[in-house]
């Protein structure tokens, strides 16, 4: 679905043989490089390490560690415009890169996502319901936050949180002092722990005109706080699902953003969506997208990102994304040999336990996915 | 469909991170490594030239004259197993690369393809019917061949023909002399003109254990004896439907054939299946599958390669390729901004006229292809 909110598109501002420069060398950065090969870019990478999944596709690659000012600048000068594939990468190093080219997006949104009390912040104060939070600095602080937010509630830090790291729950005001000191006494924010019926996601993105195109809602199941499956699409009612898309239009809209977003969602045992967290970059849970759309989620960022109309996400197909992790990966020749099936694996070499190693998309006919 | 021929899938040849040979730097072989890459392998090409399109996408290449035998050495010791992109590539330096490490397809199927008159001896030696042909190997074998064959016919080389190149048509007894200087008085066949209702195209494919899978037959349209368009799938009878997946399958079982073949039919006036030529390689009239089917022909020819199950064919869409030629690729643009329409840009810099500078897939549902 494309809004219409932009009649005209936007001129575009890459040009095929053109080069794009991704800040990151995962797996997201691989699936990236390869849509932009397809589409005609160059893609080259900056990473910390020659053996990470994204540096064969790449044209060029620089390695560096996130502090070294030289290095970082060389890859602004290969680049005519830069994205960012990950975001925990310190904002220092995307604005040392923003001094140079044209970053997309605006490294903003990666402050604002890169810690949860201004996302959850900025996300009330544009009226998008979150669970309810308060900042812990210190140990009184946390007195008082359990005061406000209640038990059993989650202690989070503030930065540095993905798949789980960096939280503990909090069952009784007891504890605090060991779930303080389990998450290592950073900044932190205590969340309401949310009896949520299920988790869902929205895709969206944004391009350099103000075009908005969201894909499908998900349903998202996660095992050990480790995305395991999405289910496309998420059976919604209509209201919920215009609620879904709604709230993810008017997040990108607010940020003023450009290229794709991951918006992750608890519905409440009552039905209503509130904002987990935003992810400003191509999302685990938008993998499905790769093969069920003409338009996977890692051209529509390319797209985005080059200044190019966002495509079409209207999905052709239903689909079950499952990831491979750790070594779940052995079962590669198996999947290989269900029908409806489609592989995608990283290139990683070692299988640490819970490691993303890969992905499989199995595809149904439109309305025909299992539950 | 896969065919039940082999009920336990062949046991697998390659692993994830194994490297895969190309020899060819075109946009097949650039095609084929995005694929590679995606299910976990490493390509590895050879070409002449670093601006070649499929050197983006390659972890290593290696650059050299066909006839380069050090540079051969080098890359056969690089990859696991090695492929090609491209049926012009001396037999001499398949031969050399097949000395040193595992060649799929075999380099038989590249000999008898290279050369018309083995073609079609081929095929007709197996029972399936061709236009009649004579070989010319001189002025007076071409008198013969004009009584054995008849006018209007066609004189083509038997060597290195591809896209129109290296063949006239012969209306009258008296031009044979003129045709005969036109394609440089080579070892040439002549060819009965057929006049054809259409020309359809199987992509077909046969893994190492014997099993083979077909996709769905195809209508092509050419323009100027270069393939403009691709219908997928092609209206057919149950008969030809049938007959077009039974002249492929038996085509790749007699070579004993590894990897996906492009078998091109002639639909006669009666509507008869005449096989015209068959491509030992990946083919521009299966590129439909890239987003019309779980499986492309570029995985499914990375999957025999590398001694893997065959994947599903079952197309999820109808789909019309559009080849994007000379300058026809200026409108690039314009398709990224249509709905349900997947662009592909070869990376090539030079746009000469009737050059393949990319393709684009427009896609519909199942049963609501336009005609």
């Amino acid at each position: 679905m494309v809004s219409a909110t932009s009649q005209t598109p936007p001129k575009p501002d890459l040009k095929p043989g053109d080069r794009i420069g991704i800040l990151g060398g995962g797996q997201l950065g691989r699936m990236l490089a390869l849509d932009a090969i397809r589409l005609g870019l160059v893609p080259v990478v900056y990473c910390q390490d020659r053996s990470e999944p994204a540096v064969i596709p790449a044209e060029a690659v620089v390695t560096g560690a996130w502090d070294d000012e030289e290095a970082l600048d060389r890859f602004a000068a290969l680049a005519q415009v830069c994205t960012f594939e990950f975001e925990n990468i310190p904002a220092e190093a995307v604005a040392r890169v923003a001094a140079k080219t044209i970053v997309r997006p605006d490294p903003r949104a990666l402050r604002i996502a890169q810690d949860r009390l201004s996302e959850k912040t900025f996300l009330n104060g544009i009226g998008i319901g979150t669970t309810g939070f308060a900042a812990v600095g210190n140990g009184s602080d946390l007195n008082r936050a359990i005061e406000k937010v209640g038990l059993p509630s989650v202690l989070k830090t503030r930065r540095m949180g993905y798949d789980g790291k960096g939280q503990v729950r909090l069952m009784a005001r007891e504890d605090r002092e060991d779930a303080w000191e389990q998450i290592g006494r950073a900044p932190a924010i205590l969340e309401a722990f949310v009896s949520f019926r299920r988790e869902l996601s929205v895709i969206v993105a944004r391009g350099t005109g103000g075009q908005i195109a969201v894909f499908d809602p998900v349903e998202n199941e996660h095992r050990n706080h480790v995305l395991s499956r999405t289910l496309a699409p998420a059976l919604l009612s209509v209201e919920q699902d215009g609620n879904a898309r709604g709230i993810a239009a008017q997040i990108v809209t607010a940020l003023d953003y450009v290229g794709v977003m991951g918006v992750e969602l608890f519905e409440t045992q009552e039905g209503r969506l509130l904002v987990n967290e935003i992810a400003p970059r191509v999302h685990n849970s938008g993998h499905w997208t790769q093969d069920a759309c003409p338009v996977s989620q890692f051209e529509q960022h390319v797209r985005a990102v080059a200044g190019w109309p966002l495509g079409d996400t209207e999905r052709h197909s239903d689909a079950i994304m499952e990831n491979l992790l750790g070594d779940g990966v052995d079962a590669w020749a198996g999947h290989l040999a269900a029908p409806g099936t489609v592989l995608h694996l990283y290139g990683k070499a070692k299988a640490r336990a819970g490691r993303k190693m890969g992905h499989i998309n199995r595809i149904y006919p439109k309305g025909a996915r299992p539950h």
